[in-house]
């Protein structure tokens, strides 16, 4: 017998396993192109049919059952470039430059698996910041590659230093060959969300290093703080000027899992590359091509998302209903999570300024360390599972995602609904305090 | 100007973009998941709607937007194993060895790279057929394994003989490591249908061994000749004993994207596991993980394919006629294949048992490989350039498969529309009278 009567599952960014609805008019146009008997369906919007068919013409026999080509259906990827365009002011983006993938992690593994050579000092070293979210290190290490960590600043909102990239480059390169820079913004476990400044100083250093920059900015729309604004990679190195738009090597990645759609299940998503020189690429879509193509009815959800109801249109004012629906909900639980930790005494809880998790440091007192020692047990997987077993609440240690030693702290969603997160977030409280007595 | 009105493209299974239309019920069941509002839609039927919710239930929050776990959705995996033990006559298979696959070459993938290991003559070696589907040597060339080739008896049938096998064993063993055998069943390109004693005999040889079998049996739906009968290996296995079935360790593959569905762009498909070691299948979980799920609607589709209708419910009929039709139609369309090619002179085809390919023989007279080596390209190459120039018809040489030194092929799907087949035929049959006359 359990003491508690439900398992509350915070570890993982599966928005609608929470509850969360999707997004009506995406739905819609993915049935329609799946049943094409749809569309004399009245009860269907006219613009919702209208994607659809668009999306059909571009299919093979206007089917989502024919493979595309391996970089993905046509009008999709134009449709992503035109994204690309208007998200960063007007600075163009080539549909050539665009590969639709099986959801962000596919395109990230690819990328990085073209980019992986040499050996011993001579292998590929990829700098990822700690705490990072655990693809890249089973990236790397699926890869043989060498996992190149720099620290984020937790003092500071876990803001990217520069200082701390360049002490990480040159150390690294006594052992590897340093050449690829991941950037998650915003942040993965961590939820900062980077100033423009702080972009402008990683490009400049990327370079000025001659590193290819991979961002991560699968949580773009998720941006809570009100002096927060996501600024794209792609559109400062373009403001930055020629000397940098025509050298640096970036691919950025977003994808349907996140967002206000958290379209997880259809594992769409896309890249954008920029300077990805013309072997390289070829050698790319070859080795996408082995697998033949991301799933179509994925890409057609990567198409809602760049290609969404427009105010003139009819099922506009429902698609932004929802949308901001979602993501008002999300801010209002990324400020309510981050002043009821920092309310817990040993919990600091830096503002979750995006992205869709709290990162807490926690601490844990000496015998508590000692208990986890004895249990040969991280102190924070300690902890995790003390929760775990007597509230029911389901959290990821820090030390999966890579902490300062001697640090502690779990990565929990924001994804349940309001009052089960109050819920969680008291009985956390309780058993925070508790675990302090309990262990001092 | 080209010599043509429209180019017709024989090169990719790619049914579905050849004109075929997708299954009804199959494509029901996934839009109704996929907007459930329609489950008040009275124009679905009711078995469809019974499917749709039973795998909703089994997502998180009921939405195919959520994460299934990387093996896959529990109560598909379970009607995976409910339809292998009806297709084998009552063999049982295992949920926990079924693995939901993003397509079927995502598994294959997978499963070798959980296989190689090893340096120099230690490398692991992989069998695979001659002719093989390219995705094998992409795969073992990406991996740096050594791909180990055997080859399939033209002048009887493209039988695999199993002292070829051997011949091949026993020389890679000089050089690497040979571990697992690779063998499509049905074949692709070959088109031939493996018989039982074959199947025993491979099976016998690899207990012997001690190979790993990979069963490529995405095609085993598509058997046509009337003397020929699809066997699963699994099925064959179990049949000899259990000195061979606690032994031989056998992964079989199927994909929604061939059979009389033709979904390709779902890049639905499982791989079923035999005797696989309990760390290894760990390690190929954890590997999966890192692109967390299949795609979930890839999912729902091969729940479709493995839990068809039943004859009691309503759209038993509805099913049973559109996948005959299809079925049909292939068996149809490989007989006048086979027959109009063995007609041409110089032209010589095997029948197509199985698949969905042709993959005859072409005599090249030696001026043109004369000409084709002026160009710098093999002589199939020039001779399905030379085609496609001439009459827009679009095949694959056989060199892509490989073929046995100084033989010459191309494969050539029998997908187009009966009338469009005849029509391809016969523009092949003239081109090939006026390419002999040409360079002879």
């Amino acid at each position: 017998m359990k003491p508690f009567r439900e398992v509350i599952k915070a570890n993982i960014g599966d928005a609608h396993a929470m509850g969360q609805q999707p997004i009506t008019f995406l739905r819609q146009v993915i049935a329609l192109c799946t049943y094409p008997e749809l569309m004399d369906d009245p009860s269907f919007p006219l613009d919702a049919k209208l994607r659809a068919s668009k999306i059909l013409q571009s299919c093979g026999g206007q089917s989502l059952g024919s493979y595309s080509s391996s970089q993905g259906v046509s009008c999709i990827r134009e449709n992503v470039a035109q994204y690309i365009m208007q998200r960063d002011g007007g600075i163009p983006a080539d549909p050539d430059n665009i590969y639709l993938t099986t959801g962000a992690s596919d395109g990230i593994a690819s990328i990085l698996k073209i980019l992986v050579s040499g050996e011993e000092k001579s292998r590929t070293g990829i700098m990822i910041p700690i705490p990072q979210y655990p693809l890249y290190s089973a990236a790397i290490s699926e890869l043989d590659a060498i996992q190149v960590n720099y620290y984020l600043d937790e003092e500071n909102c876990w803001a990217l230093d520069v200082n701390e990239l360049r002490r990480a480059l040159y150390q690294a390169r006594d052992y590897c060959n340093p050449k690829v820079l991941c950037i998650i913004n915003p942040g993965n476990p961590t939820g900062q969300v980077q100033s423009r400044h702080c972009i402008e100083e990683v490009i400049h250093f990327a370079w000025e290093e001659g590193l290819f920059l991979l961002a991560d900015e699968v949580y773009q729309d998720n941006v809570y703080s009100d002096n927060c604004k996501f600024h794209s990679f792609k559109k400062v190195l373009y403001e930055m000027g020629p000397e940098y738009f025509t050298n640096v090597e970036l691919a950025s990645f977003h994808s349907t899992s996140k967002g206000y759609m958290g379209e997880c299940g259809y594992r769409g998503g896309y890249m954008e590359v920029v300077n990805l020189h013309r072997d390289i690429a070829a050698q790319l879509v070859k080795m996408l091509s082995v697998r033949l193509c991301p799933p179509v009815s994925g890409q057609a959800a990567m198409d809602v998302v760049v290609n969404p109801p427009k105010p003139e249109e009819e099922s506009y004012n429902r698609f932004i209903r929802e949308k901001e629906a979602v993501l008002s909900n999300l801010a209002y639980k990324a400020k309510l999570t981050e002043e009821i930790f920092n309310q817990i005494p040993g919990i600091k809880c830096n503002p979750l300024q995006g992205a869709m998790y709290a990162f807490p440091r926690i601490f844990i007192p000496d015998k508590a360390i000692q208990r986890a020692k004895e249990l040969r047990m991280a102190p924070d997987m300690f902890y995790c599972m003390q929760l775990l077993e007597e509230t029911g609440i389901c959290v990821v240690p820090g030390s999966g995602f890579g902490q300062k030693e001697g640090t502690y702290h779990f990565r929990m969603t924001i994804l349940p609904a309001v009052e089960k997160l109050k819920t969680l977030l008291q009985k956390v409280k309780e058993f925070h305090i508790k675990f302090l007595d309990e262990y001092s």
